[in-house]
């Protein structure tokens, strides 16, 4: 057993009627998430851990060592849920420091998350004098972000390489038949590797959108998978009291205290990317209908100096989940002074983990102390096999938690609204009834 | 004029009667932040910028460039505001990449602002078989964090020089007379930069806290403080209708509309340690006696694709403030495809700042029709000039927010906790009963 949710710093904040009162809606939303459409339901990340598709697998490896060997560096182009997972699992796995580490992997960028030239421009010429693989990946290959970096990417590639050159250097991640960016792919003989369709964005990274760019790292993508896997059987065997669905119920419970922010916390600072793939994941499968929890995230204890005034006194709106590291990579005992210029000689020869553990504990108890529901979610060790059930854990949890806040956790029909407005004003062929509309509130104002 | 608020997009939210109720609320809070008191008031930032003491910054500027002279490395050890600025203002004013840019200056790592081990080492790594320099930052040389990392960072100095080299390698900024890192400084012959007295960790950026480092990537720091007295002069010359008073007065208008949770954003990835700047100025100096906005932050479009759902849809407790860049520094035309892959054919040859700014235009649009509040801050590019004078534009609108809230700006009396419990789970001689106490509650979950 690894992941595993520690709910005993929140009981104070657990009344047991509403518990109970939760339990029936909890048992609905078992029953959604079990429940299969005949149309696409979006679900397709629920079992893939269990029968992923091992051809895939073996190319998407195949691909990575084909990388790793012909380049010094990787360019991964994607936004969202193309973007997030593979960057905070090669984060989690290596280091915040990865690309600047030595290291024999390429260094891995991403671009195509903004519209940003200053920053496309410091990639690009971070790519000079080095020999340079593209991961795209966008499902409709339409994305305006990721295919405004494509064309860009590509002028540099073409600069660059011939094309036969190019064919062997441009990775393409999309939909499986359909799309502009498929037809594309298989016109100019790039490979393709597939985005499911009943796997969405935010559900994505532990497919080819993920698995890819994360195998480059070097990391072992089958013990992720594994990892996902076990934890799957876990939640199975333990049924309606599995963890996953504790979390996903506590969470609702605070939220009908009025705690409508959740701040996702670790002591680590590798784990920051992770914060914000958990943040697209529950703000985007919740935040709906008028209704969410805020997702917000910290790092510790940085920010216990910086947002920790705030969640010790301020508004009580908050509640904190902290993900806790059991094992660190390398321990280091605290040097003892000459003399004890620091007034910390009661640490000298005491273990830096152990200062973080209690630095954890303490916090836990004060933040407690101050009406912040705390619950600790912890894994053993940054390792491949920790990373896979971390992911699945919170995929069950955030599809549960969805369902018994009364959304559908699949569905973002938000996220169009900017992309209309922007298409309209950059004079989309089809949107100049909108563009017109736009200017006219634009110039009343 | 540079820095400026524009709130014409927010005209909807802000209701004529509600604002005249805050007129009196910010002559008060303006008399407050003008009051001198004979105690330390902690208000030393204010007049800062008009009078910096010269002679510290001809030293600053000296150790600058002996430590670019001499160094492939500086480490940077501090927590908080003896973090935040400096990192945020590098990162702004060079690139996100800058630590692995090609250049002429050293690279810039910020340790000591946590207990992970791991992480340590992985910055301990990345200077073997580099020439180092050491900036340590500490008020009292007694924060934890920061003490401990000293104390590693010395322990690999004292292996890789002698005595007498590396008193001409570490730099420490501390308190002027007292306290025991300035003794230790002393005895051993560092240089010495000042904390002042009367400046608070939040509010000393334009201070040799956040200068010295700034200076070693080679930044002007004078054209930051002569941004910052300019921004003063216009608060000055404009009274009570300037812009920074206004931000504070409608970011309590929100607030007092429901609006818990204020989201920073930009639409340039290397301002992010930015938002982590702002997030710690105003959470900490607000969040306090149960009230306060809770501060949150964004990169656009990144997380349009993440967080954009639940700001359009989810529950309507947030208000927006988009900092925005006027000028690019490189801007970059859109090539045409010979096929249009991708349907953007529209875009072919417009600038990827036109698409960026268009972007940030439909989403306000979008948003604010969502029902969330938006503002804009605008810059006209990212220099020396334009940074003090952001920094100091939320220096003031923090100061006058926090009054008009009804709390101290300038105390923090909420990051004691997790300390004191910290210390006595630590053992921490003096804090015996408080460890009792303690270790009988956790036991008792």
């Amino acid at each position: 057993m690894s992941v595993r949710l520690i709910d005993k710093y929140a009981h104070e904040f657990i009344e047991k009627d509403a518990l109970a009162a939760m339990e029936e809606r909890l048992i609905k939303a078992d029953a959604m998430l079990k429940a299969r459409s005949e149309e696409n339901d979006y679900k397709g990340w629920y079992d893939l851990p269990l029968n992923y598709d091992t051809e895939e697998l073996a190319a998407i490896e195949r691909a990575a060592e084909k990388i790793r060997t012909e380049s010094d560096v990787l360019i991964v182009i994607g936004i969202g849920g193309s973007y997030l997972g593979a960057r905070a699992a090669i984060e989690f796995l290596r280091s915040r420091y990865y690309n600047i580490q030595k290291k024999d992997t390429p260094e891995i960028y991403f671009v195509g998350n903004s519209f940003s030239g200053d920053d496309l421009d410091d990639v690009l010429a971070l790519c000079e004098g080095k020999e340079v693989s593209v991961n795209v990946i966008s499902k409709s290959g339409t994305t305006t972000e990721s295919s405004i970096a494509f064309r860009m990417v590509r002028h540099m590639m073409l600069k660059k390489y011939t094309n036969s050159e190019i064919k062997e250097r441009v990775f393409v991640t999309t939909d499986k038949e359909r799309g502009a960016l498929k037809a594309f792919a298989d016109r100019e003989g790039y490979n393709t590797f597939v985005i499911p369709d009943d796997v969405g964005g935010r559900f994505s990274v532990l497919t080819a959108v993920g698995l890819l760019p994360i195998a480059v790292c070097g990391a072992d993508v089958r013990a992720m998978l594994r990892g996902a896997a076990n934890m799957r059987r876990r939640i199975d065997a333990e049924g309606m009291k599995n963890d996953a669905y504790r979390y996903a119920v506590l969470r609702n419970l605070f939220y009908e205290q009025g705690k409508c922010v959740e701040i996702l916390g670790s002591y680590e600072p590798s784990f920051r990317m992770m914060n914000e793939w958990w943040k697209q994941l529950f703000g985007e499968s919740e935040g709906k209908d008028g209704k969410g929890i805020f997702p917000a995230s910290v790092i510790f204890s940085a920010d216990l100096h910086s947002l920790g005034q705030y969640i010790q006194d301020g508004k009580r709106v908050l509640f904190e989940t902290i993900v806790k590291q059991k094992q660190v990579r390398k321990d280091m005992f605290i040097p003892s002074n000459a003399v004890d210029i620091d007034g910390l000689g009661f640490l000298s020869g005491v273990k830096m983990s152990s200062v973080n553990d209690e630095a954890m504990i303490g916090t836990l108890l004060a933040h407690t102390a101050g009406g912040v529901p705390n619950l600790i979610v912890e894994y053993d060790k940054r390792d491949e096999e920790n990373l896979g059930e971390l992911i699945y854990f919170f995929f069950i949890a955030c599809a549960v938690s969805g369902y018994i806040l009364g959304v559908n956790p699949f569905d973002q029909p938000g996220v169009e609204a900017y992309k209309r407005n922007m298409y309209a004003l950059l004079g989309k062929p089809g949107y100049e009834e909108l563009k017109e509309e736009l200017l006219t509130k634009i110039h009343a104002l």
